[in-house]
């Protein structure tokens, strides 16, 4: 057990979203990263979706900290769910642990321990020291980790992309990835998110041009759609919009609190004269306004939905521009468009990636990724951030540079990689998978396969009276249904639906205690193929036997 | 009333879907398509969507025909509906009527008229004369129409594209556009689809290349998806598989159907000796077999998402090479990436559409729409086929090409476009809508809203027996529920609930008959507000009063 460096991903390979990684070595835990993940289509009701933790549960009193790469949900969402499990201290850069704090607050978790820590500086947690290392990425304050642990240096990218030009001028440091390539590095985690995109991602600078032309062009309002947590998009385009003479107004209540800790941490330099609020707004020329929104993904409850849909005070009309500075994320493209078709609905100008150039991606395309491997050479390298075709294909791409296949390791969620100074080899596994959150608790698969059926066909509840004496019927079987059919315009099928149950039911009467359950599962699949018949349809079916 | 044209699209504008327009003058309807669309994901359990066909219905006796520009779902899809609601006569191609003709034998509608039309010639419906003009598509037989009314010729093309070396070797016939366009073209109704792509579409011809190296490159079976319908990408694949020494394969009831149909009819040209039934392919050669099959969306029932899941007896491995030979829809961009993940896990090599030319359009990009414009040179203009956004560009298109602002129609679904010789005018609308098809009946709103509500957080059921003299209660209250939180785990919260509304249900034994309503209510929302507290989730509260 001595002198093995565990690694193990209990999210965020085979997916992106809900990264989490355990590093273990001898007695020391150290975490990077506690993000969620957003439900996908089949998960209905689901709020959100969290790694399962137990395996840090059953070693809590191992845990020395938790090290966040940056603020984004999927590295910081499942925050507020660990600290109930358990208790470490939270490292993260200055505007990272804004965002956590303010998560905390909502979740009355006011006495978790959150560290500040500049890029360059260095914590040491048991026997990890970490060093966090400047990077770039679609929000502010975004870093790679240098552990060091006592068998060598794990480097972890967080999220990153190569922008020597961004616009808060400080580039991604890569001269300490530089470093610690030229020391040794022994293991490489690194974003797959953007693999499969050869050559390099454009600068954040590049699409300020883009902007330019718009608001030169535009003749009323500019409205700009992006990513609340995107502070160096909404500085970019409040400079043009203050350069093109227009004051900027902030909608959304994300969007609104983080250009509030943005400016107060000094993350964005808007002049405050230049910030108006939305009740000023109607006594300034249309040409004079900037509105900078939420909504970028078509969400039904945003900024941008519902100016497009007449439930906002600044509904979009004829003589605006909209731009929509995004990309709609894997399972929102018919969002995005149901609200750019309702934007030229209504006749505004809409500007969107299709026509211009009015986003970049933050995560590394497959030119950058290539960069990384060639700065810190590792000797191992694990591909994380990334679905399964990804992580191969990132794989595939160390080999070309120089990592031996056999040192790669394609892990899967709760794989256990155990590193030597000499030798990896994935070991077995511990507890991993996805807790689905509903409101306070987590939700079980027979659940969720019970909405499934509800949500095609609905539910039909019959009700049977029965005198517990003799299993005689009591009454009618009265029968109750939801979306499944409209009841009052089909009284004759119901009727027809209660007959047949009672005919069903009289079998109690002859029948002991013991056969009820077998007569109960009849009328269920006697009704079920009466309704299947008569509609096509294949609701639920609930008999509910009453004895008196 | 006299010397005007009624242009009516009934689906298709404001939508890519349910294509379908009335061409009316005086006593004569003629029917251009007739479509459906699938259902979005908030139509929960739907089928499928058809227009609202009540406007053809209250004028059945004046429809002559039906033409149908090509055997795609969303122009056939809905003609057993149709015919369920009027006869009239279906004019179209060879293969799109052998398609019509498959359709209706599903439905028994055996006695409907399905008449064979060339490209070129002419059929007379009332005082409309149409003619089948040849254009290109993703499937055989595609055309457009040049209907010549009383008051001049309307083009509907139809979806398109302009494919000067397709695989048939049968250009569109724009000879014939320019025919029309020379000597005036009253109306142009023009598919908008890919109005948002600037240029030209590549010809089916060129990703043969693509092919061809795939081909050479692989070392097993090659395994290629694609739409069923797609026969020339078929014939395409099969030359390129043949040439390699290799036999064809195709699995998937539709594509396997839809190959029969296309070398009874001459569409398709594969020597029947060369094709290999799926029971065979055991005794080939993995690097001699090439294998087609549906799931180039990711369906979940079709062929290639069976061979991703190890449910198919063509299970993929490593040393297969799958073509992915189609873009996803959008909506079908998570399901296509789930199955190209599974591929990966499984070892074989994937290639698709971001990596490689395996794909091209059958719709117009711009510049094509362009030359459309050039050639018919139309006085009024009506973009069809898109949403919002595709119609809006396509306008803007036509003002370019010299079509005056006021002659282009954006039209919703329903709008009455009326014609003279001298004026065109939107007058007004007649019923249309969708119509939600969930197995053999409709859906009403109402019925799809519990749905909404069912599938996100469930069903719980109060079952209150009351004595009916007295109003008390004869037992406790039983709880049931569906979807909404697993009941084993969860005893003591449903005991609680079970208290609570006895508590409340209290109330109908000093109550009159008159309050029942009013108590049934207040037991809803206390108990709505107690499971909310409890849980955070909001089931569907169904309470059951029965009087003994």
């Amino acid at each position: 057990m001595r002198n093995k460096l565990k690694i193990i991903p209990l999210g965020g390979v085979g997916e992106i979203g809900k990264n989490m990684t355990v590093i273990e070595y001898g007695g020391d835990i150290l975490i990077v990263d506690c993000g969620l993940i957003f439900p996908d289509e089949e998960m209905l009701g689901i709020d959100v979706v969290i790694p399962d933790m137990t395996y840090l549960e059953q070693n809590a009193d191992k845990i020395r900290g938790m090290c966040i790469t940056h603020g984004h949900e999927d590295h910081i969402g499942a925050i507020p769910y660990a600290m109930q499990k358990f208790r470490c201290p939270i490292y993260g850069t200055r505007f990272t642990n804004a965002l956590i704090r303010h998560k905390l607050d909502e979740h009355h978790l006011n006495d978790v321990q959150v560290v500040d820590v500049a890029p360059k500086e260095t914590v040491k947690l048991g026997c990890f020291k970490v060093e966090f290392i400047k990077t770039g990425h679609s929000i502010a304050g975004a870093v790679a980790l240098a552990i060091q642990t006592p068998i060598g240096t794990v480097i972890h990218t967080g999220d990153f992309k190569i922008d020597l030009t961004p616009i808060d001028g400080e580039p991604i440091d890569i001269n300490r990835f530089a470093y610690y390539g030229s020391k040794g590095v022994l293991a490489l985690l690194s974003d797959s998110t953007n693999v499969e995109h050869t050559g390099f991602t454009q600068s954040e600078r590049e699409i300020g041009k883009t902007f330019d032309r718009c608001f030169d062009k535009a003749q009323g309002r500019v409205i700009v759609a992006s990513f609340a947590s995107n502070v160096y998009r909404l500085q970019q385009v409040a400079d043009v919009a203050i350069d093109h003479a227009r004051v900027v107004c902030f909608q959304g209540r994300s969007m609104e609190q983080i250009v509030k800790i943005a400016q107060e941490l000094g993350y964005m330099h808007i002049p405050p004269e230049k910030i108006v609020r939305v009740e000023h707004l109607k006594n300034i020329p249309p040409h004079m306004v900037c509105v900078m929104t939420t909504g970028s993904q078509g969400e039904p409850m945003s900024g941008l939905y519902r100016m497009a849909n007449d439930t906002h005070k600044l509904n979009v009309g004829a003589g605006d521009t909209v731009i929509i500075s995004a990309s709609a994320i894997p399972g929102n493209e018919r969002g995005v468009a149901r609200v750019i078709n309702s934007l030229y609905e209504k006749g505004a100008e809409v500007v969107y990636d299709r026509m211009a150039d009015v986003h970049v991606s933050g995560h590394a395309f497959a030119g950058e990724l290539r960069l990384m491997l060639a700065l810190t050479k590792p000797k191992y390298f694990i591909p994380v951030h990334g679905e399964a075709r990804h992580l191969k294909m990132h794989a595939d791409l160390a080999k070309e540079q120089g990592v031996l296949p056999e040192n790669t390791f394609i892990a899967k969620n709760g794989a256990v990689i155990e590193l030597t100074s000499k030798s990896g080899v994935m070991n077995g596994t511990v507890p991993s998978g996805s807790v689905m959150v509903d409101g306070l608790i987590d939700v079980e698969d027979v659940v969720l396969k019970d909405r499934k059926v509800l949500s095609v066909d609905g539910l039909v509840a019959a009700l049977m009276l029965l005198d517990a004496q003799s299993g005689r019927l009591l009454a009618p079987v009265e029968i109750y249904s939801r979306g499944f059919i409209n009841m009052r315009d089909n009284e004759s099928l119901i009727n027809r639906a209660s007959e047949l149950v009672y005919e069903q039911a009289k079998r109690f009467e002859s029948a002991d205690k013991g056969e009820y359950a077998g007569i109960k599962n009849t009328v269920k699949s006697k009704l079920k193929s009466f309704l299947y018949n008569e509609t096509g349809r294949t609701p639920m079916i609930l008999p509910i036997v009453i004895e008196i």
